[in-house]
C-alpha cells in the first residue's frame, strides 16, 4: 500500500508567493491567519491523513459500505477515524465562530481539504457534504433553525447531506417531484432520491438531509422547488435526536470506486411522510442550491488534485524502487532513469502543481468575495467550472499514468494504482458533469457576461508577462514565449466567441468543452509560470543576502522545473483545444440520427 | 446489457475503398477471396459475435475465471461458447490449407477478429494468444513438432498461450531465469512466469504453452534465450493427450478487467521438471518472438478499435433513449440532441472509423509482405507501433466517454459501461507498453532507419492531398487545409527527428510517445480524409448513373461528415504533440530525483 505524505512545502508556497495569504489577513483583518499557522495547520493536517485516513483507503475499497437492517453500516475503521477528525477540530476548521467554528477563511480550508481528499476520498466525501449543508444553512436558515442544527453539523457530531436528484432525473432539476406538505409549523416530505453521497451511516448521532421538495401549490419547473431539512432522528425541544423519521436509506449503488462512500437511493415518506423544515422562503430551493454551488463545485474541482497527487506519490515511489535492465557494470536500472517514466512522473508533478496553484487562488476569492470584493466575486463565478471540469477531466490522465508507469501491475487491484483511477472517474461527472460546467462557462459566464471577466483573466496573464519578459533568468526565457502565444490564442478565441459564439449558441456548446479546457490549460501556464517567475526572485534574494529564504535552492529550482516542463508539454494543449474551436466544429450535427 | 452489431458497412467500406481487397486477391491469386466473401463472413461472424459471445461479457466479468484444485475454471457458458466458435470454422479462418486451416489472408482475420474482441474482449483473448502459437510453429516449428501440434491449434481444439514474463522481469526479457536442462530428445523445463494469459482452462482437451528458457550452456542475457512447447497434458505416439505435465496454474491475478480470462502465474517443474520440445534453434528464442511481434501488436491494437467500438455502440443507445429536459411544446429531449454530447459521440464514431481503416490497412500489408512485398515489409514495421500504441491509447479516451454520456448510470457497474473501461485499460500495457512501442517506432523504425519509412508513409499522405486538392467537393475543401498543415508540421517533425534527435538519443526517448502519437492521429487523419475522397467518387458515381453503388448516399455522406469532424477534433493534436516534440522536452530531466 502506498504512503502519502502531505506536500507541505508546496502548498505553503502557494499561499505565500501567489495567494499571497499575509497580505490577504491584513487586508481583511483576519486575526491570527499567517502563513505560520498555515504551516502548522497543515503540518498537524498532514499527520492525521498520513497515520489515519490513508491507510484505510484500500481497506474501504476491498470492504465497502454495505446495507443492512439496521441501515448502512460504513466501511471497518471509518467510525474511529471519523471521531478522530471531529475530535481534533477539522470539521470546524472554516465554521464562523458564532456557530462554534474556528472561523478560519476557506482557502486555509482548502488546502486541508486537499489532504483529506488525497490520503481518502471515499471519507472526505462525507465531510464535505455536512459542509454544503452547512453553507446552506448559514445563508438561508432562520435564527431557529441554525440554532437546532449548525453547532453540532459544524463541530461534525453531526453529518449533512444534499438531496437533489431523483431517478430518471439527472441533471435536470426542473423534474424534480418530491413532494412537501405543510403540517403544522413542518411539512411532510415524500419522494425518493438518487445518488445520496453518505446518505446513510452509523459514525454520528444524527444525519441532517437537506432535500429538494415541491410545495403543493408550487409552479412547475425549476421556479417551484423549494429546500428543506430532514433530520434522520427528529429532534426532542432541547435538541436531542429521538425517533428515527420517515427517511431511510433502500439500496446501495454498486459503483466503479469510492466504495466506502455509501452512495444511497434514500426514500423519504415511506410510512406517512418524513418531517421536514422549510429553508428560507417557498420556491426558492434552486437560488439556495446557487449559493452553494461554487463552493461545491471547487471542492469536488479539488478532489481531481487530491486523487492525481496520491497516485502521483505512489508512481513516483515505484518507479523509484522497480527495476528493469541492467547497465554494463552489471547494475539495476530503476525504471525511474528511464526518459518516457520522467516524462510521465514530470507530467503528474507539473499537473498537480498547476492545479494547486489554481485551486488555492481560486479558493482565496471565494474569501474576498465573503468580504465583499466584487471584482473577486466575478473571478469566482469565472474560476468555478474551470476549477471544477479542468482539474477533474486532467485527474483521469493523471491517475492512469500511475498505472502505466506500474506496467502490469497497474493492472492488478493489490498494487492499489487501479483504485486511485475508479475512484477519480466519478469526478467529471457528480456536482454537474464536465459538459455542464462547460455550458456555464461558456454561456452565462462569458457569452451572457460579453466575455468581461475572460477579459480581466487575459489581462493578468498579460500582466505576469510583462513582468516574465523583463527577467533574463534562463529558465524563464524558455516558458515566457510559450505562454505569450498561449494569451495569443486565447484571445483569438475570445474574438471568435463574441463574434461566432455570440450568434450560434448551438456552435457555442458544441465547442464548450474545448473551451473550457484550453482555459484549464492556460490558467494552469500562468500560474506556473508565475511561480517559475516567484522562485526565480527568491533565489536572487537568496544569492544576494547568501542566505536562504525558508524555501530551499533545490524547491526553487524545483518550481521552476516543473514551471518549464509544463509550458513545453501541457502549453501546446491551448493551441489543440483552441484549433478545434476556431474551426466552430461545424462537423458536430453532419450526421443525421440513423448515420450514427 | 448492450447490444452489439458487426460495423458491417464500414468494414466493408474500407476492404473496398481503402485496402482493395479485390486488387489484392487478384494480385496474389488468392481464389475465392473477394468482397462478396468478406461480406458473407463478416456477417457470419457477427451473427456469434451478437448472438452467443457478446451477452456472456457482463457475465464473465461478474463471475471471473476462477482456480480450483483441478486448475482454472472459465466463467459460466464460456466453454459452450467456445465450442461453437470452434464448431463454425472460426478457430481456423487464416491457418494455412496444409494443416487444416482455411488460409484466408490476414485482413480478413482480422475484420473478424475485431467482432470478436468488440463482442467479448477477454474470451476472444483466448483464440487471439493460440494464434500466436500457431505462427511460432510454422515459422519455426519441426516438422514433427507441426505435425504433432499445429493442426489442432488450427481447428481450435486446443489452445495455446505464451509464456514470456517472470517474477520482477516485466519486460526485461534478459532478466529470463526460468531453466531447460536435456533428457534425450525432450527438455526438462523448470521456473516461474507470471500474467499468462489464459494460462489454464478447461474449454479443450489440450493447452499448448510456448515458453522461454535457457539451456544450461545458453550466454547471459537476450541471446541466450530458447523457445519450447510445453503441453499441459504429454501427448501419447499417436498425438493423444495422456498424462499431465509439470505445468500448473498456482494463481490467478486479481484485476481490474478482463475478469473472465484467467491470468496466471504458472509453475513449471515442481515435481521434476516439466517436458518440452525445443522450437527451432537453442538460443534463438527472441528472434521467434520477434516473428510473432508484429502480428501480436497488431491484434492488440485492434483491441483498442474493438472495445471503443462496442462503447460507442452502448453510448449511442443511451444518447437516444436517455432524455433529459423538456421542450417548449413539452416534450422530452433525448440527450443525443444536446451539442456536447452529439459532440462525444462524433469523436468516439470518427475515432473508431479511424482506427478501422488504419487496422486493416496495415493487417493487409502482413498479408503483402508475406508474399514478398518488400515496401510492404517497411511498412508493417512502422506501422505496428502506431496501430498498438495509439490505438490502445485512443481507446482509454473512447472507452471514458462512454462512461461520461452515461452520466451517474456510467459510474455504476450494473449499466455496464464501467466494464469497457476497466477492461481496456490493459491493452496500453500488455504486448508492450506504449512507451516500449514508442522507443521502437523512434529508435529502430525511425532513426536507425533515416526516417525512410516516415518518408514513404508522408509521401503517401502527400498523394491523397494532391487528389484531394483535385476535388471540388465542399466537404473536402474542410478537410484538405487541415491536413496539409498537418503534413507540413509531421514533416518538420522529421527533420527535427533526423537532426537533433539522432544526436541526442535521450531527448528521442522523452519525446517517443508523442511522437508515435502524433503519427497516430495524421494516418488516422489521413486514412479518413482518404475515406471521404472516396465516398464523395463514389457519390458523384451514383449520381451520373442515377443508381447506387452498394452504399447508400446516407452512409456515403455520413463517411465524408466523420472525417470531417475529425479533421476539425482530431488533427489539431497532430500540431499539439509536434509542438512538444520540437521543444524537445529538454526539461524532463530538469528534476533531480531528490526533487521529484
Amino acid at each position: 500500500m502506498s504512503v502519502y505524505i502531505a506536500p507541505q512545502q508546496d502548498t505553503i508556497f502557494v499561499l505565500d508567493q501567489l495567494v499571497e495569504l499575509d497580505k490577504l489577513a491584513a487586508q481583511y483583518a483576519l486575526e491570527d491567519v499567517s502563513l505560520e499557522l498555515a504551516d502548522v495547520i497543515v503540518q498537524e493536517a498532514g499527520k492525521l491523513a498520513t497515520d489515519v485516513l490513508a491507510p484505510l483507503n484500500a481497506e474501504g475499497d476491498k470492504h465497502g459500505a454495505v446495507l443492512t437492517d439496521q441501515g448502512v453500516q460504513q466501511s471497518p475503521g471509518y467510525k474511529d477515524a471519523y471521531q478522530q477528525y471531529v475530535d481534533n477540530g477539522w470539521a470546524m476548521l472554516t465554521g464562523p465562530t458564532q456557530f462554534g467554528g474556528q472561523g478560519l477563511p476557506n482557502v486555509l480550508g482548502t488546502a486541508v481539504n486537499e489532504l483529506w481528499h488525497s490520503a481518502n476520498m471515499a471519507f472526505a466525501l462525507c465531510p464535505m457534504l455536512s459542509q454544503g449543508a452547512v453553507e446552506a444553512l448559514i445563508a438561508h436558515g432562520s435564527p431557529e433553525l441554525q440554532a437546532r442544527y449548525l453547532h453540532k453539523l459544524i463541530s461534525g457530531e453531526w453529518t449533512g447531506t444534499m438531496n437533489l436528484t431523483e431517478p430518471n432525473a439527472g441533471s435536470d432539476l426542473a423534474a424534480v417531484a418530491c413532494k412537501a406538505t405543510p403540517e403544522g409549523d413542518y411539512y411532510r416530505i415524500r419522494g425518493q432520491k438518487i445518488y445520496i453521497t453518505w446518505g446513510d451511516h452509523h459514525m454520528t448521532s444524527n444525519i441532517v438531509h437537506l432535500v429538494l421538495a415541491r410545495l403543493p401549490d408550487a409552479p412547475a419547473g425549476v421556479k417551484g422547488i423549494s429546500l428543506f431539512v430532514v433530520p434522520k432522528y427528529v429532534l426532542s425541544e432541547d435538541g436531542e435526536p429521538t425517533e428515527l423519521n420517515d427517511a431511510r436509506c433502500i439500496s446501495l449503488e454498486h459503483k466503479l470506486g469510492i466504495h466506502a462512500s455509501p452512495t444511497c437511493t434514500m426514500s423519504f415518506g415511506d410510512n406517512g411522510g418524513a418531517i421536514g423544515y422549510l429553508i428560507g422562503e417557498p420556491n426558492k430551493g434552486l437560488n439556495y442550491m446557487f449559493t452553494m454551488m461554487n463552493h461545491a463545485r471547487q471542492s469536488v474541482g479539488l478532489q481531481g488534485l487530491s486523487i492525481s497527487e496520491r497516485a502521483y506519490q505512489q508512481a513516483l515511489q515505484f518507479a523509484k524502487d522497480r527495476t528493469q535492465g541492467t547497465r554494463k557494470d552489471g547494475q539495476k536500472i530503476a525504471i525511474i532513469e528511464y526518459p518516457d517514466v520522467r516524462r510521465m512522473l514530470m507530467a503528474m508533478k507539473s499537473g498537480c502543481e498547476a492545479m494547486r496553484a489554481l485551486s488555492l487562488c481560486a479558493a482565496a476569492d471565494i474569501d474576498k468575495h465573503h468580504h465583499g470584493d466584487s471584482d473577486a466575486k466575478q473571478r469566482v463565478e469565472f474560476y468555478t467550472p474551470i476549477v471544477k471540469g479542468w482539474m477533474t477531466e486532467l485527474s483521469q490522465e493523471l491517475t492512469s499514468l500511475n498505472i502505466q508507469i506500474h506496467g502490469g501491475m497497474g493492472f492488478v487491484e493489490e498494487t492499489g494504482a487501479a483504485q486511485h483511477f475508479r475512484d477519480a472517474r466519478i469526478l467529471t461527472i457528480y456536482e454537474g458533469t464536465t459538459g455542464i460546467q462547460a455550458l456555464d462557462l461558456v454561456g452565462r459566464k462569458t457569452l451572457s457576461d460579453e466575455a468581461n471577466a475572460l477579459t480581466q483573466l487575459l489581462n493578468e496573464v498579460d500582466s505576469t508577462l510583462t513582468e516574465l519578459s523583463a527577467s533574463t533568468d534562463k529558465t524563464l526565457q524558455h516558458i515566457t514565449p510559450r505562454l505569450t502565444l498561449a494569451l495569443q490564442k486565447a484571445t483569438t478565441v475570445k474574438n471568435w466567441l463574441l463574434d461566432q459564439g455570440q450568434s450560434d449558441r448551438q456552435m457555442a456548446a458544441a465547442v464548450s468543452v474545448d473551451y473550457l479546457m484550453m482555459m484549464g490549460y492556460l490558467c494552469g501556464g500562468w500560474l506556473m509560470a508565475k511561480s517559475a517567475l516567484r522562485a526565480a526572485q527568491l533565489q536572487t534574494h537568496n544569492e544576494a543576502h547568501n542566505q536562504n529564504t525558508q524555501y530551499s535552492d533545490e524547491f526553487l529550482t524545483g518550481k521552476q522545473g516543473t514551471a518549464h516542463f509544463y509550458a513545453e508539454y501541457y502549453l501546446p494543449r491551448v493551441h489543440q483545444h483552441a484549433d478545434t474551436i476556431l474551426s466552430g466544429l461545424s462537423s458536430t450535427f453532419s450526421l443525421d440520427l440513423e448515420q450514427l
